[in-house]
């Protein structure tokens, strides 16, 4: 066995609790290089005359990456306390891998040899509110869904549509717009909704926060976005802002005040400023997100800074009953702060959501201290190259979902915020390249997935747009004009997640079969299990796969040892 | 090269800030399989139309351990962000190493492909008090150090030394023994106190505790513990008390409480209590240390609870004027108490010292929002199979040290906190069968590496003793009874350790060469460079090194191709 790639760290993704009882461990291996592993446990102070009392189970191989195998078991250690290590073979060969390193037999006379959980404190637990795992949500970028009340549109507001968005025109679109639209969310099967920023600035994105206790008056007032919440919690819909922290706008007041009288400014320790005075060319001398001179960096190290910006936290979530927050730029803000973050929202409102905005890695920021998921972009890319670019096959898609979902623990996963395209991004139908039995594939395999899945306003009906501002287009509200064919689709697909969990977060993934363009993979739980069959190529490809016995056709083609090109099958047993 | 044994995640021990203006990157390959690392690195945003800009470093192999190399970086990013990756060479061979994973060449069309240090905030910060780096601790089993107050005694104490310390007996040592006796710490050198616990109790060690906001009486009242720091601090001398908090003892009165009301105490939310009516036989059916009844578990995730122990906490800091806390258990608490405590101590002395109690991988305490060091048991344990049992030779002995110091981040090496013996273990002369020279190249080795060093009250003047209780006996202050040639081994080292920093923490630690039993390692800076070699066989032994031009001997018998057995040489360049 190839020791250099076995890999267990007690931490992270490979030693976590799931729940207030329930550790689960993982191991990693070379893969195809292991037979079987044993997991060797047992409570620390568990001594008798014989020695120390262990017990042994099987863990169960749980996936397959490029180059590894991962190996996983749940366990509810009655004190809540566990020292464990594993042994593994091959063959004839067997190699016991403790936290000291690796054995011919595992060491009886010592605890201290093997990895160690040492208490399983239920405060420490990562726990996402229990009512994300269910939601689904959609996204709105609010100029542009839909425009209620004109009486508040921005001056040289354009009509509706009238022309291609640009970073700087405006439509009008507001939260009355919203409202009067309920039913198109309600009808399509959503839970959630996730404003991009509603607070007052200059942009049409919003994006360039001018003050964080307003809103933006083209929206409305604060009268009518109270009654969009409550319209929202009337309809099953919870209701999730952008939080921009790491940034404020330009004409952010404490910033305008620092341009105005420089080293005087009372505010001058709100930002980070390198040097007097500010200057703005070639590059700023300022901290600024990127090297954008508008976007001055708060200091969230200051205490007044967090002082005010944990007010605005608290605010939305008491005054107006949100939900949650979408945190801009959230990888780029100190770890201190967004622990406060946490505290100060969650004593509000004890199953708020929150949720980063970060494209890499996330580890350090999903202990359970901080966010509550991230942004699944590793999902985006790797279901946009495998359907749409068609520049993976459906083994590397498997075997990239199988890596990012080792990444993280499995009570992250099932709060992770999948997504195929926002308002940052080119549109997914874009990108398949207006076929649109593509997106439909992306939008069965998005909604069939671990996590919680987001719709970027107006995909579910078809609408295009290449990258900012090209995907920010209007809504189209002319139902002629809709691809009502893929909104049943996809409603069909929500309807048919609500009604098996299995699909959504309460079972297992497990990938079956993953050969060129066709891909098989299980949701399961003890209960019940349900198949989908999804072929992402142009012709009709063979499976080399039999559904086995007491499956039925749920939804998608019947399968019969083919699947035509870019069509899928989901069977269940009960 | 072998991709499987290539690691790099960005957190933890592999990247990390250092302080507030520099990183530190490592990365993990196959012992011996690679020629040169070359780290790429840009800002996220640095593009022109050119593309990304980037910039190449080389990266120095910093050690090997059995199965690995490492590889490392200090970089000081002008923007404070950084994304990275690795470029490895072996012979023809080029590998590119990504968070996305393995490129033949570098790809630069996108900033996504590479790790990620999104932001270096200075108050995440993993971050030492400064003073501890430079610090020797010396540990005080309060009832054995010395007796200076015989009037409060307990009752049925014994004549000083006048039997073996048992479980259960008593002579007296107390807070004034420790002020008679200052004399004797300075003139070793040491700057740091650790007493095991001094509040008020019921048996000889005081880790089942009545009252934590009270002295024991036996150990004299507050007035005289005021005393006692402030003759510490006039004497350069730090203090560091002892906090059990994972447990209280059975006379707690909370638990007292508990006891007599069972369900009706208003305590009961104090411990872990599973049924009512508490019961002790055959195991406690309430959660305890291990399965001690007589050791409840605190329940501390109750807001009563943390208040309490917080104010115990900031109360012998506030008052007392105590520069840390050694924390009993730390690793079976859970991680949001301590960075309550954290938060709680360095509001009131933001120079404190946090150390937690942990035997096994301590990582997931070390980020700089818990603890500033943990006991450093893995060298404890590697150096007494070196040169006490002699079970591991030199080359395991410095594979095994290496993988600990990169298991860490630098920062967190720098404070942790190294001991030969305790309270808990058997005494150094013990494990070397009484061998005094193998003890001096234990201190030789403590006393030359990275951390703070810990000596065991004893240990300086020869003391034996097995484990608990025999580690405990009482100080022996009849200097004819005192080995005075171990006394100035010792002294002279610490000397040598304080003149000399780079002995200390601010120098590099590298092995040079390990063969046998012979160890050479070397201490250095940019300006001057120590190296230390020694001999833990009994035999002289030739050293296939030569110590290079410009070195002199600082200590330790003069080198010209061998050691004789158990000796020691320094050599220093300036
Ligand atoms: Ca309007
Ligand atoms: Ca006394």
């Amino acid at each position: 066995m190839l020791k250099e790639a076995i890999y267990h760290r007690a931490g992270n993704n490979y030693a976590y609790a799931y729940n207030e009882t329930t550790l689960h461990i993982r191991l990693r291996t070379k893969k195809g290089d292991v037979d079987s592993v044993t997991f060797i446990h047992g409570d620390p102070y568990d001594w008798t005359k014989d020695g120390w009392q262990t017990s042994r189970s099987l863990m169960t191989r749980t996936g397959t990456d490029e180059y590894f195998d991962y190996y996983f078991i749940a366990i509810s250690p009655p004190f809540r306390r566990l020292r464990y290590g594993f042994e593994l073979k091959s063959g004839t060969e067997t190699l016991v891998y403790t936290e000291k390193g690796f054995y011919k037999e595992a060491p009886f006379d010592d605890t201290a040899y093997y990895f160690c959980f040492p208490f399983l404190n239920g405060i420490d637990v990562f726990r996402a509110p229990s009512w994300v795992k269910d939601t689904v949500w959609y996204q709105i970028f609010p100029e542009r869904f839909a425009n209620g009340d004109t009486s508040n549109d921005p001056e040289g507001s354009l009509p509706w549509a009238s022309e291609e968005p640009k970073f700087n025109n405006f439509f009008g679109g507001d939260f009355q717009g919203v409202i009067d639209h309920i039913d198109h969310l309600v009808k399509l099967g959503v839970t959630g909704i996730y404003f991009t920023p509603i607070f007052k600035a200059k942009s049409n994105h919003k994006y360039d926060t001018i003050d964080y206790l307003e809103i933006d008056p083209q929206f409305g007032d604060k009268e009518t976005f109270k009654q969009l919440v409550k319209v929202c919690h009337e309809n099953g819909i919870k209701v999730m802002l952008d939080a921009v922290f790491n940034h404020s706008g330009y004409y952010f007041e404490p910033f305008q005040d620092v341009l105005k009288n420089q080293e005087n400014s009372t505010y001058k320790n709100w930002f980070h400023l390198r040097e007097f005075p500010i200057q703005t060319e070639p590059r700023p001398n300022y901290d600024t997100f990127a090297f954008e001179k508008s976007m001055p960096k708060l200091n969230t190290e200051n205490p007044e800074v967090r002082e005010y910006l944990l007010k605005v936290a608290r605010y939305w979530v008491e005054e107006f009953d949100i939900d949650g927050w979408r945190l801009d730029v959230a990888n780029e803000v100190d770890h201190s702060f967004w622990r406060e973050f946490r505290t100060a929202v969650k004593s509000v409102k004890p199953d708020a959501y929150i949720l980063g905005e970060i494209w890499h890695d996330s580890m350090n920021w999903l202990h359970g201290d901080q966010f509550d998921a991230v942004m699944n972009y590793p999902f985006t890319n790797a279901a946009l190259d495998f359907v749409a670019k068609e520049t993976i096959d459906a083994r590397v898609f498997a075997e990239k979902m199988t890596a990012v979902l080792h990444m993280y623990p499995e009570n992250v996963n099932e709060a992770a915020f999948n997504l195929l395209g926002s308002h940052d991004t080119k549109r997914v139908l874009t990108f398949c390249d207006e076929n649109k039995n593509k997106m439909k594939l992306l939008f069965l395999l998005m909604l069939t997935f671990k996590g919680t899945p987001c719709i970027y306003y107006g995909d579910e009906i078809g609408m295009t747009g290449g990258n900012d501002p090209g995907c920010r287009k209007c809504m189209e509200w002319d139902e002629k004009k809709q691809d009502l064919d893929l909104f049943e689709h996809i409603q069909s697909l929500l309807s048919l997640r609500q009604n098996h969990k299995v699909l959504a977060n309460d079972g297992e993934l497990k990938f079956i079969n993953a050969d060129e363009q066709t891909l098989v993979y299980e949701r399961s739980t003890d209960e019940e299990s349900v198949w989908i069959l999804l072929n992402a190529g142009q012709r009709t490809a063979d499976l080399s796969i039999e559904i086995p016995e007491g499956y039925s056709n749920i939804l998608g083609t019947s399968f019969s040892g083919s699947l035509p090109g870019y069509s899928f099958s989901i069977y269940r047993k009960k």
